[in-house]
C-alpha cells in the first residue's frame, strides 16, 4: 500500500510475474477492494489478504508498526511468521519494512543485527551492505555481514566465490578505523574470499563482489551514486538540450545513450534483501514501478528457492566465527 | 619531493607563482641542486632550502618522518614551526604530510584532533571535512571539524555565513549513528549556521557548504566521487569514440565537452588545507601538475593572509563549546 506510487504499480507488476509463473502463489496484501480493482485478469495463483493501513513516509517505522495493526507492511510480514507466505517483498516505507523484519520475524539464530544489502548498477553488479539497517554495528557485526552477502552473492547473483571486501581508507588490509581493523582480524579467520580494503575510487573498478560497511557509510555511497549519476547525466543531457549543435549531437547519441540507460538501469535489481531476519524480506524503491516490481518478486522467489536464510544459519552453526556460539538459541551475539 | 611527477612539476608551478606575486616569498625545499637546475628563471623572491629526502609512496608516514630527517616535507614544515615560513603546501605522500602536520607543529590550543578538508568540484564548491585525517573521529571531533570547516569556508572560499551539514543517513536532524547524534547536539549549541543532516543524495545538490563527517565516510566520499565522475565521463567517452555516428555526435559535443570539464576542473581547488593543526599546512594532490600546484600556492598564500588558524582558536577560547576549556594550554579536548 505504501511507497510513491502505491498499489496502481505494485499490483501490476505481481499479477504480471504470477502469471509468468503459474507454479508458485503470490499473495497480494493491502485493501482487498482497491487492490481487487486493480488485480483484472489475476490468474488462479493470485489470492488477496486485507491489509488496508498505510505506513507515512513521516511516521517513526516502529511506532507506526505498533499502532496500525491492520498496515499491509504488517499483515504481509505476518503471513511470512505464520508460515503462510515464503517471503515478502515491500515497496512501501524502508524504514517500516526493516522494523516489520525485525520485530515481527526477529534475527537468525547467531545473528546480532540484520543488514539491508543493495546491488548497485553501472557496470559488473556487486552487493553493497548495510545501506541502513543497523546504525551503530560492531566490527562482529561488520563480519556477519560479509558471511550474510557472500551468500546471497553466490546465490541468488550467481557469482561464484564471490570476492569479499571492506570499504574503508586505504587499500592496505585492515586500515582504517578500529572497527574496520577488527573486522579485517575476524573476517581473516573465515573461509571467504576476502581480499581486504577497497576504497571509494575502486567501487567503479568492480573489484570486490561483496563490499561490506556501516549503515552510514553504505547508505551514504548508495544515495551519492544515485545523485552524482544522475547530475552527470543531467548535465550531459542539458548539452543535448542547449544550442543547436548540442540538440544535433544528442540526436546522434540516442543509440548510446540507450546503452548508458541500459547499463544503469536500477530497476532490474528488483529489490534489497534484509539478510540476517528469520524469513525472506525484501525491500524495494519507495520510487518503484510496475517494471521493478516484476524484478522484485523474481529476486524475493530467487531468494527463497535458493534457501538463503538456511544457509546462513548453516554457515554461523558450522564455523567457529562470530555468533556461532550462540546458534541456536537466538540469543544476541555481541561481544564474541 | 614526492608526488607522482615531484619537482619536474612543483618547481614551475611555483615559480610561476612566485613571479605574479613578487611581495610573497616563495621558499623551495628539496634536492638543492636539482630544484634549481628545474627553477631557471626564478624572480628574486623565491628562496632554496636543501631537503633531499623523499618519503616513499609504500613507507610508514610517522615512521618515515622520523627516520629521514631531510625529507622535503619535514624539512619544510619546520621551517613553519621555527617561523621561517608561513605555511607550507606539499604534493607528497598525503600521510607524511598529515603526520608532519600533526608531529611537529602540533594542534591548536583547544583543538584535539586536526582535520583534512576537501573542496570538490562539480557545481557550487562545498568543502567536505575529515577525508583522512582523523580515523576514529568522536562526536566531539566532529563538532570542531564544522567550526574550523566554516572559518576556512568563509574566509578562503568566500562564503559568507556558510551553511553546515552532517553527512548521514536520513534528512532528519540528529538521524544517524550515535557519534552523529550527539555530534548534532554539540553543533546545535554553537552560533553555526547548522543545517542538521545531509544525505548522499544531497550532495549533488549543494545544499551545505561544509559537509562534516569522520575520516572513512569522508574519505570514501571523496574517492567515490573522482571515481564515478570518471568513470561515467569514460563511458560516454567511448561512445564518442565507437561508431561513425558516436563520433561524429562526440564532434558536435566539443563545446559542451570543455563546459563540462571546467566544471569538474579539481585543479583551481588547489589544495586540502589541514585544519587544526598549529601553522598552515594545505596538501594537494599526489598526481598534481604545475597548474594545481598554482592554485595550491594560491590556496595556502590565502588560508595564511586570511588567519585561518587565528580565527579557529579565536573561536575556540570565546566560545563555551567543545575545547573551550582547554584553550590556551594545549591539553586535549577529550571528555568536554
Amino acid at each position: 500500500m505504501g511507497g510513491d506510487h502505491g498499489a496502481p504499480e505494485v499490483v501490476p507488476g505481481a499479477v504480471k510475474w504470477a502469471r509468468e509463473h503459474p507454479a508458485d502463489e503470490v499473495i497480494l496484501v493491502g485493501d482487498e477492494p482497491l487492490v481487487r480493482s486493480l488485480a483484472t485478469e489475476a490468474p488462479p495463483n493470485v489470492s488477496f489478504v486485507h491489509g488496508p493501513e498505510v505506513v507515512g513516509m513521516d511516521e517513526h517505522p516502529a511506532r507506526a508498526l505498533a499502532r496500525k495493526k491492520q498496515s499491509s507492511i504488517r499483515v504481509a510480514t505476518e503471513l511470512v511468521k505464520s508460515g503462510q507466505a515464503d517471503g515478502v517483498l515491500t515497496a512501501g516505507h524502508t524504514g517500516a519494512g526493516m522494523a516489520a523484519g525485525v520485530l515481527i520475524l526477529g534475527t537468525l539464530p547467531g545473528i546480532d543485527r540484520p543488514a539491508l544489502a543493495v546491488q548497485l548498477p553501472g557496470g559488473k553488479p556487486f552487493l553493497l551492505l548495510d545501506i541502513g539497517a543497523n546504525p551503530d554495528s560492531t566490527a562482529e557485526n561488520l563480519a556477519q555481514y560479509a558471511r550474510m552477502g557472500a551468500i546471497f552473492a553466490e546465490r541468488v547473483m550467481s557469482i561464484p566465490n564471490p570476492r569479499v571486501a571492506l570499504l574503508s581508507i586505504g587499500e592496505e588490509k585492515g586500515k582504517g578505523d578500529a572497527r574496520i581493523a577488527k573486522a579485517t582480524e575476524l573476517i581473516d579467520q573465515t573461509d571467504l574470499n576476502f581480499i581486504g580494503n577497497v576504497e571509494g575510487r575502486d567501487l567503479t573498478k568492480f573489484v570486490a563482489d561483496v563490499i561490506v560497511c556501516d549503515a552510514v557509510l553504505g547508505n551514504v555511497v548508495m544515495k551519492f551514486f544515485e545523485g552524482l549519476s544522475r547530475y552527470i547525466f543531467d548535465l550531459v543531457s542539458a548539452e543535448f538540450h542547449g544550442s543547436l549543435r548540442g540538440r544535433l549531437s544528442g540526436l546522434l547519441f540516442l543509440p548510446s545513450r540507450a546503452r548508458l540507460v541500459k547499463k544503469f538501469d536500477a530497476e532490474v535489481v528488483g529489490g534489497s534483501p534484509l539478510l540476517g531476519v528469520n524469513g525472506t524480506m525484501l525491500i524495494t524503491h519507495g520510487s518503484a514501478r510496475r517494471r521493478m516490481i516484476w524484478y522484485g518478486m523474481e529476486a524475493t522467489a530467487r531468494t527463497i528457492r535458493e534457501g538463503v536464510n538456511a544457509l546462513i544459519a548453516e554457515s554461523l552453526g558450522i564455523s567457529g566465527q562470530a555468533g556461532a556460539e550462540d546458534a541456536g538459541d537466538g540469543r544476541e551475539a555481541e561481544g564474541n
